[in-house]
């Protein structure tokens, strides 16, 4: 075909990433990275509250202009093929999640004088978690009122999604409650700026984040009933839109004059629907049909596709199984773990020794001692729960645990034990699918951790007894949202064709080692009964408690 | 009187210390301390089993020799009024059980070529772990055949005590157990030695020792049968001693001209029977009924003496319950944490980050910003058991446990829980003594750590709702030994006398802060739960073989 280009835009936590792709086979022709200038790192913190996390939708907007505009004019110095006017289409990512109160016109509220020094007024970034009563409440609520929204999000709510935070702020900030027309998720805010359609009475949602985070199915009419919304708070169902969710195979409008003056793009090129970052990855890394995708970076996202004639039970502690979320035609089945990177990244920020230093380099020295080190002589078996635990057990307020150190436990060990646990987590994900009927036959990781750290992916091969492919591509996520643009802009008929000419795997792949996986089938049922034990899934009934009285003993402390 | 001095020599686990003492008012004249020159600061490791310590004998005699005579030039210097002809008593303590082999002369093995390569014909020290399968064996045979000898020592047998040790050493090692014609702990050794009384059938066996690690007990005629120690092992009974064993305010004998010739010191003078450092460090410290001493250091002793004729019940989980073994005419209650500062030294050394460093001055930082923070605020709660639990588990193959991590924690914060765990240790302990009619009205810190940490003292204030007071004397196990031996040597008629002239308290008392007293309150609930759930005392039975299983594990993949 005659050179045709695709642009994906993906927005990250710290930043947001344009890269433009070739899309007759996925070659990567130019990217550019704008990091968020707000607050610490792009996120807007309250020190005297460490479950707010809010971000600035001026960054989001200022970061799609200059992130667009620097990949075009790069793409033309690097490939004399490209040209503007060569774009067939743009698709767009981002973390979820992550909604914005916005005004009548789609205005997110922060950008207004009024209620600008509100940081409820900004962006609710998805790893926020003042909401965390309200989401035990959302859950108790539709359980007592026999609500079966909950049945296809793991039967548990949680704090990190829409409604939560949309009735904790109605409930903590009524100015800012009342001024919002609407609560708009940032994967569907861009598409919508972008196309000039940001009123929040039609623009296009995404049915990856309706489905995912705000309980929408077709089974029970789209989102829940404004009947079910005001049992919880008197009001919450002015929030409730009407539209209907698609897919991201379908475009959410053409490019808008202003915006493409902005970006160096001719107006009018197809925008495809929004979707999650870890959505798209999984789609950038070639998922399927029983091919499992791990998005690895600060926290991961799993991500596999059943077929939608499958008869599939609803699967409990799974974040969610939405149709068409993932790819269009297909059960979308989303799993993740709250924190891996993260808990590396706390370990060598804030407890690895002077030797190793507490920088990013200390990741390199640790490994490679680690490394060294055979599975189980540590002694040591960690839960990775600094951050809470997504799937399966859906609980924000649990907490990290070591056991096993000695007077001669080093920093390597308690390393080693943090990757294992991720990997730990990874396997209690896996099983949860299969234990359910998702076939998982392959398993491909993406994202900085996969592709930099051949250890990590060992002790998952290991851990998990299965081959570890890495994706070809290192920006998965922005290639996945170049895909969808490609399919809205007509370069394919449809996704699964444009993932085998735009993706691809690795040729080294992580094999499973015979003796680390039977000494790994031994530490697991050490993890698994503290998994258990402190999760509150078995008859300790006293230690699945343990980490919250910690936690209501860490709040008074904090407050007194 | 009379100017009129003792000494006491004090053999801890790294050094052996001598200390002149002016008899009238505890004055500490002069002290000297030497260093054991062999192995790791005096320890002799095998690489390749981390429960092996074992010490020289040679040390210990050169230690004898060097401390003493050079304390005594030191006193002679500092003060006019003392000479050599004016020390009337001399008082060892040491490390226990610390058993020695030793030839049918009361000569170490190791000090005989044909032995000197083999570390089983050396000191086991205390902390040595070898011997853990034959503790637990002595236990479960003590149990089957209905035996009365565990009552007095909290009903399990230890690793680190006398038979557990020999038994090991009479299986794994023939060629010393044959040359063996009896084992001396170091607590005898040294008296022996300095009065020359050194043959095995005669020697002058302590209270102290024999009582608390070898079953000794007039109840049942003095050592454990014959018939049992065979029942354990064939021959071992060939190293029971027929010898009745005596309080420290008896004398071993009488410095001899040998020994003397070397010191500097005058032959004749009396040399009390010796005693473990943490009970004459608890006389020292000024112990007395329902006044407990807590010996803070790497390791904790906590001693309190009962009345004699009190009607005490056995108590599960307590090292040790003797008569005389620290005050004569007393009960003597021994208990104790495996260990304290070594938690701490090993957070320094191998977990704190650069902004702390990993040498000494990093508790110094530590402390300071884990004083700035408020009890419970961390959410976190730790496991003491690092290097096992004494006291009330009694269980060498327990291990450390911190829960309530996220991504925030921070050293200090982990500095913290992990000296809060220590003082819960030591709260766990003083609720056992009083649970069993054991009074504690008053509670003395001497060791290190009381000395220099205000942090820690007003912690375990704290956390035990007690005041918590200091030793006036920076050496109270030297000092406590030689109350010994000014008692021996006559200058008083018993020990309370000695005590009530030589030992004090600092002014400064650390007095419980009341809204710390409550977070803690709370706190030690969680603490309690997890102690019981993973030591084996609940119905979570799972739980309760968790760290053992991980010990299997660890020990396989060592090997493998």
């Amino acid at each position: 075909m005659t050179a045709r280009y695709a642009i994906g835009v993906d927005y990250g936590t710290n930043s947001v990433r344009a890269l433009v792709v070739d899309a007759s086979d996925g070659r990567e022709v130019a990217a550019h990275v704008y990091e968020y200038p707000s607050g610490d790192a792009g996120i807007l913190l309250d020190p005297k509250d460490p479950n707010l996390a809010r971000q600035s939708p001026a960054d989001y907007l200022e970061g799609f202009r200059v992130s667009v505009r620097e990949a075009v004019k790069a793409a033309a110095a690097e490939d004399s093929g490209f040209s503007p006017e060569a774009v067939v289409g743009l698709g767009v990512d981002t973390t979820g999640s992550t909604p914005i109160p916005v005004d009548a016109n789609g205005t997110a509220l922060s950008l207004l004088e009024e209620h600008k020094e509100n940081l409820a007024s900004y962006a609710w970034l998805w790893k926020d978690h003042t909401s965390h009563a309200e989401a035990e409440e959302i859950t108790r609520v539709a359980q007592e009122r026999g609500e079966p929204y909950l049945a296809k999000c793991g039967g548990v709510y949680s704090s990190e999604w829409y409604w939560s935070k949309i009735l904790h702020c109605l409930r903590t900030e009524p100015k800012v409650a009342a001024a919002a027309a609407s609560w708009v998720e940032l994967a569907d805010y861009i598409p919508a700026y972008a196309t000039g359609n940001t009123d929040p009475a039609t623009l296009t949602r995404c049915i990856c984040a309706a489905g995912h985070k705000a309980m929408y199915n077709t089974d029970w009419g789209g989102l829940p009933s404004a009947d079910f919304l005001d049992a919880l708070e008197p009001g919450l169902s002015r929030y409730r839109y009407e539209t209907a969710a698609v897919p991201s195979d379908q475009a959410a409008g053409q490019l808008c004059l202003e915006v493409a003056k902005e970006i160096g793009l001719p107006a009018g090129i197809p925008v495809a629907a929004g979707a999650f970052d870890a959505h798209m990855g999984a789609v950038g890394a070639g998922c399927g049909d029983g091919v499992l995708v791990k998005i690895m970076g600060t926290s991961t996202c799993d991500c596999v596709p059943a077929p939608l004639d499958a008869n599939l039970p609803d699967i409990p502690g799974l974040c969610g199984v939405v149709p068409e979320s993932i790819l269009p035609g297909k059960y979308g089945l989303e799993a993740g773990q709250s924190a891996v990177g993260d808990i590396f990244n706390w370990f060598v920020r804030r407890l690895s020794p002077a030797e190793y230093g507490n920088d990013g380099a200390a990741h390199v020295k640790l490994t490679e001692d680690a490394a060294q080190l055979k599975p189980g002589e540590s002694g040591l078996v960690a839960l990775d729960w600094n951050n809470g635990n997504r799937t399966v057990l859906v609980d924000p307020r649990l907490t990290g645990l070591l056991i096993g150190q000695t007077l001669h436990t080093t920093a390597p060990e308690v390393y080693r034990a943090l990757v294992e646990a991720t990997a730990f987590g990874a396997l209690t994900i896996i099983r949860r699918f299969e234990e359910y009927g998702v076939e998982v036959k392959e398993v491909i990781n993406c994202g900085g951790i996969a592709e930099k750290n051949a250890f990590v992916m060992q002790v998952y091969a290991d851990v998990c007894n299965r081959p570890m492919k890495v994706s070809r591509s290192a920006q998965t996520c922005a290639l996945g949202a170049a895909i969808f643009g490609a399919v809205v802009g007509g370069a394919y008929q449809d996704v699964p064709s444009a993932q085998a000419a735009m993706t691809g795997v690795k040729e080294t792949v992580y094999e499973p080692i015979a003796e680390n996986v039977a000494v790994y089938e031994r530490l697991y049922v050490v993890y698994k009964l503290l998994h258990d034990a402190f999760g509150g899934q078995i008859g300790a009934a006293d230690l699945g408690g343990v980490m919250k009285d910690l936690i209501a003993i860490r709040q008074s402390a904090r407050k007194g």
